[in-house]
């Protein structure tokens, strides 16, 4: 895959000048070169939620900081942590004395450097907590769900938790909401093309011209198996039922429902899956509120989607019809 | 490039039912399968405006069907022009009785369908004025401006004479402001891989793994040259110099600028697209105003970007910044 771009090594930091050129009246750097955070971080007795995890997934992850969602995001090299101390940079600069949370996706290196970065704001005297996302159904079973990676789930935690901090909850209400939008939440996904990491220079993987990958992961991290293209009624039949059997969803339920590009598969296909997925709820019993369709947490030019489902309680429902604000996300 | 989809043949169709399932609160079906209508229209009083065109080009055209946007849309094959008898349709959808302008995109067989329609309603008792988008600076020269190709500076088009019809301006004044919008816009694109319209099969075009096309169209219209694959800054700084001089934009002047995905490349490209953009224009003098960056008006997945600049003074600052919602663009 053709890239634009100058210097490979450059990608990430020429990005960001670009985002804080084109938003300075919503982010600005927050003490560091990879650090972003909202223009008017600390917002005063707010919890602040920080974010953070490799380049790559617009808008996940920075394309969430914004009013409504969260206020700071560390920022990776593509498809690689942040440091520790670009997660204090942004810890520092979002703490509105309400101390802050740390929600972001499972992912061993992040893990290990929000865990640190955490030690050392505790020793500045900021407050944390951590809740990890872990919604990708297809990384691990069912009654492990808590070690699964965190993929397009992602956007429901951060607008849950973000609409509960807008509120001036305090910082165990605002883990609360996080933990239960995660819950609640349980996504899967498809590739039917790789990505090419541009210091790479390479495809993540290969995959023939008439296969796809069911259960590939936002980085390339093999599914569950390799299988012929299918149609997209059959995709998303598979995606439905194998989520919906997961949490497991019920007749009854009310749900919102994701459909999420990984890159270059056009908006035009997204619908075509979401009609599907519009009438198998439907025959479960299953009722859709607020659907999101679009790119939310990407794979630079992967072919594919996911989808998720975040069931639904008037909580949540009231936390997700909330206004939020991002460059990359608007709800009013 | 492999996609998610059914039979070819129900390619738009499906798109049109899931899209319509996901916002039916914002769209309906305007009394034909192929045309698609604000679900409160016709809005009693204001000038409607329709609008049409090929598939495959989400969020133009249909997208932009929305509050203080466009009113209807007639929708078409993938990269073919819907039918008279559609048109027409919308006309009726969306007459409220200050009768309509058609604003589209300047392709031979949507002149050719929207002229005829035009000459239906007139029969129906609509009164119809037309509006042709011609922004693409590489598909003729300066003078003959009036016949270039109609891309991405649509949604200027759209959102300047939405606004102003939104404002209950009669017909004569929301067709000058669309107008106005078109004779101070440029846009220049470059793709970097070609995109496969579902029914053929097969790539639009063919182009090495080392090269680019400069101002091709979004349908794969030939550019103005082939070339050896450039950096970001260079791409960048070609398109610039281009558009800056077309019209041409001076010192003093304020613009919005538009980077647009043609479907494939990400927005992190867009970015380090943006950012040379912002330190060139700085260098000429032209303040940037609203800068816009992401999917506008695409082409299924494309790989490549374009770059649009709009002219402003106070009416179209003004007009420009006006609310305007629809399932794909929403601004407060």
């Amino acid at each position: 895959m053709k890239k634009i771009l100058n210097r490979p090594a450059d990608f990430v930091d020429e990005m960001l000048q670009g985002i804080v050129y084109a938003h300075a009246e919503q982010l600005r750097f927050g003490g560091d070169q990879r650090a972003i955070v909202r223009a008017d971080a600390p917002v005063k007795g707010k919890v602040g939620i920080a974010t953070g995890g490799g380049s790559g997934h617009l808008p996940v992850f920075l394309g969430y900081v914004g009013k409504g969602l969260v206020d700071g995001c560390a920022v990776g090299n593509v498809f690689s942590s942040p440091t520790a101390n670009q997660m204090l940079a942004v810890s520092k600069a979002i703490h509105g004395g309400a101390g802050v949370l740390y929600l972001y996706g499972n992912y061993t290196g992040d893990v290990m450097n929000f865990d640190m970065a955490a030690e050392m704001a505790d020793m500045e005297g900021i407050g944390v907590e951590s809740v990890l996302v872990a919604d990708d159904v297809a990384s691990a079973p069912a009654k492990r769900w808590e070690t699964r990676r965190g993929v397009a789930g992602l956007f429901y935690a951060y607008k849950i938790a973000g609409a509960k901090a807008a509120e001036m909850a305090d910082l165990a209400a605002v883990k609360a909401a996080a933990v239960k939008a995660i819950a609640n939440t349980r996504s899967m996904g498809v590739a039917l093309s790789p990505c090419t990491v541009p210091e790479a220079g390479r495809p993540t993987f290969t995959i023939g011209d008439d296969e796809m990958e069911i259960g590939m992961g936002i980085h390339g991290e093999p599914g569950v198996r390799r299988a012929k293209l299918e149609t997209a009624d059959q995709i998303a039949t598979t995606l439905t039922t194998t989520i919906l059997s997961d949490l497991p969803f019920k007749s009854g339920d009310q749900v919102s429902v994701l459909v999420n590009s990984l890159g270059a598969t056009p908006r035009e296909e997204l619908y075509i899956v979401y009609r599907k997925v519009y009438e198998l709820l439907k025959d479960a019993g299953v009722t859709i509120y607020r659907p999101y369709i679009g790119e939310y947490a990407t794979s630079l030019e992967m072919a594919g989607c996911s989808l998720s489902f975040l069931r639904l309680d008037d909580e949540l429902k009231r936390l997700l019809d909330a206004p939020a604000a991002s460059p990359f996300f608007l709800q009013t």
